[in-house]
């Protein structure tokens, strides 16, 4: 199986498939292809979210926005999946969820200049990633142009500061829903009915019921409570939660539970 | 075959398909993931033209704003197909146009408190069409956590009045090119040349030409016609009907053949 | 292997999806379904920069702002692939990359009056595509309601005009990221540092330097590359050509090189 991510819309994407097709029967999988144009820490968190969900497979991510500079091609062997994209960090996070935590196999691909240096998804590496899945995750080192390296752009997520009633994040993400995903864990809010949102210097947000799910309050009315990803969440039942609470990707975001 | 339906955007579905490539060899069909943001009632239509036209399939359909409470989540089999999503309705004006009309076969589907409260797309519903896949739909009720019930949450479109030369409707959904879709069936036109038609109280509409197609008339012009889900529609050749006519999803269309 | 290519949104493709699954095991591939709407000239294009990466395919395509008129149903067989469609010239630039430049074999698919004269799509092209990829690309002939014709519209994009230091062309589409593509062939280029550019009688553009991919300007600063598609292309590092330099499909750009 060979997985698809990119910030291309349409119709690059299929280019990418057709040469995945030219060079291997694997089954293709769409993950997404609007990720946050060129926006690298979106898309590692949403892959870090996504991808632990499926089976063993070759990840083909291309959100790229230093194409045709000298940044490397780079492939993540984590676990029994391999990840194949460009060393921007966009791969970091979920490799260290789909493999050892601690430290990660990176192989740099070594490639002749492209048919084109705007293109590289298409010219570079998706036949990389045919290549990889056709030989196997377990050997891909035996493949000519691919070698070990340790040198490599990371990304990790900020991490949140949480006390016990009292958490200081970040908003990482806002997803179509206009759900705003912070860094911190769920857990904080373990016990809470209310909690003071603050965000920024502005110091926006306010107070809001904890609930379990969307629809326990009613139509457009605020709430906080645990994403599927197991972040708190800032949200509104069918409505937008990040223009409700008044927040944008970045900002520091504090919580204090009302008791 | 797995078929998937949802409201859901980008990149939720994926992690739908992870969960079932993980469970099912199935091949996996998208039908769409930007059905009307929590509507059941467009999603119910849609779904009902759609799927038909399907070899028999496991259909997992995820427009869900009940998501979290204690709304359950159901399977029904209709004629060698069968469906899975939330008890809110959606599933069930294309159950009875695939199998009988006069009777649908619904079961409960029994879970444990899911991973998340919201995304119960992938932690309850897309497991459970991998297994009712790979059970076989004949035999869905041997799986051990399905029962039937005959407790559920029904819904059906307005009928509308139709005499020789009169019709009264409502406009059930507008598609993607605007072109706006009564509940009307097309038959009504059988022998019209133009059509009278008011819209709602404000009597917005006006005369049409009863058309075969969209490009029969001028760029920009209007038409009344027969979709290509047999009922009458209002639309414009390369423009959009809904603007063109004033009329909104559930207004109430009056239809009068001109002779 | 099936391709589909239309400009229906969702979720009219999936009826196409399901008559194709009703009539062939074909591995389905989706190259675009958000065509520019009824612009055969634009998806002509794309067509011809996606599909060649393909390998042998029968490629459904159905951008038919005519549906429902008299125009035909073609088929065209070039080299190992076929093409479906309507008949309004989508088809040909591209078969004439995948076939012979000099001549393409066309034929005229009969059909009887469809279901719907609305969505031939999913009444008449998908069924004719499933039956040519199960009969297969060499012997399409022999479908009883396929035949050879001679009558059918072409395309063919406006030529570009070059000398040493100078070129006049056309602007011919513009790309999901603001990209303005132009038909200039991008070995113009070759030794160029700067080019200045001059679009339309208002003369907009301006001097932007020449460079081999996006990145090696500023963020927000306009640059002259050669595209993934191998043509002259205006474009801004993490920004939009089109508007950077005033230009819109159709209009003609003049380009001279600045030594």
């Amino acid at each position: 199986m060979i997985t698809l991510s990119s910030d291309f819309g349409t119709p690059y994407p299929a280019a990418m498939k057709g040469v995945l097709c030219q060079h291997s029967d694997a089954r293709l999988v769409d993950v997404a292809h609007d990720f946050p144009r060129q926006d690298v820490r979106a898309t590692a968190f949403w892959l870090r979210e996504v991808l632990p969900y499926f089976p063993p497979a070759v990840h083909l991510v291309v959100v790229d926005p230093g194409v045709g500079t000298d940044r490397a091609a780079i492939a993540v062997r984590a676990g029994n999946h391999a990840l194949v994209g460009p060393d921007n960090g966009v791969l970091l996070p979920v490799a260290r969820e789909l493999g050892d935590p601690d430290g990660v196999e990176m192989f740099e691909i070594e490639h002749e200049d492209a048919d084109s240096s705007t293109f590289h998804g298409r010219d570079v590496f998706a036949p990389a990633a045919a290549r990889i899945h056709e030989r196997g995750v377990d050997s891909l080192e035996e493949l000519p142009d691919i070698g070990p390296t340790d040198e490599f752009e990371d990304l990790r997520f900020p991490e949140s500061e949480v006390g016990e009633s009292q958490a200081t994040g970040e908003l990482l993400v806002v997803d179509d829903f206009g759900n705003a995903i912070t860094n911190v864990p769920g857990d904080f809010l373990a016990d809470a009915d209310e909690i003071e949102v603050s965000v920024g210097e502005a110091g926006n947000g306010g107070l809001a019921p904890v609930e379990p799910s969307y629809a326990h309050v009613e139509s457009d009315q605020r709430l906080v409570t645990v994403g599927s990803h197991g972040n708190v969440e800032l949200a509104v039942n069918r409505g937008r939660g990040d223009d409700a609470f008044g927040v944008s990707v970045g900002d520091e975001i504090r919580l204090e539970i009302e008791k």
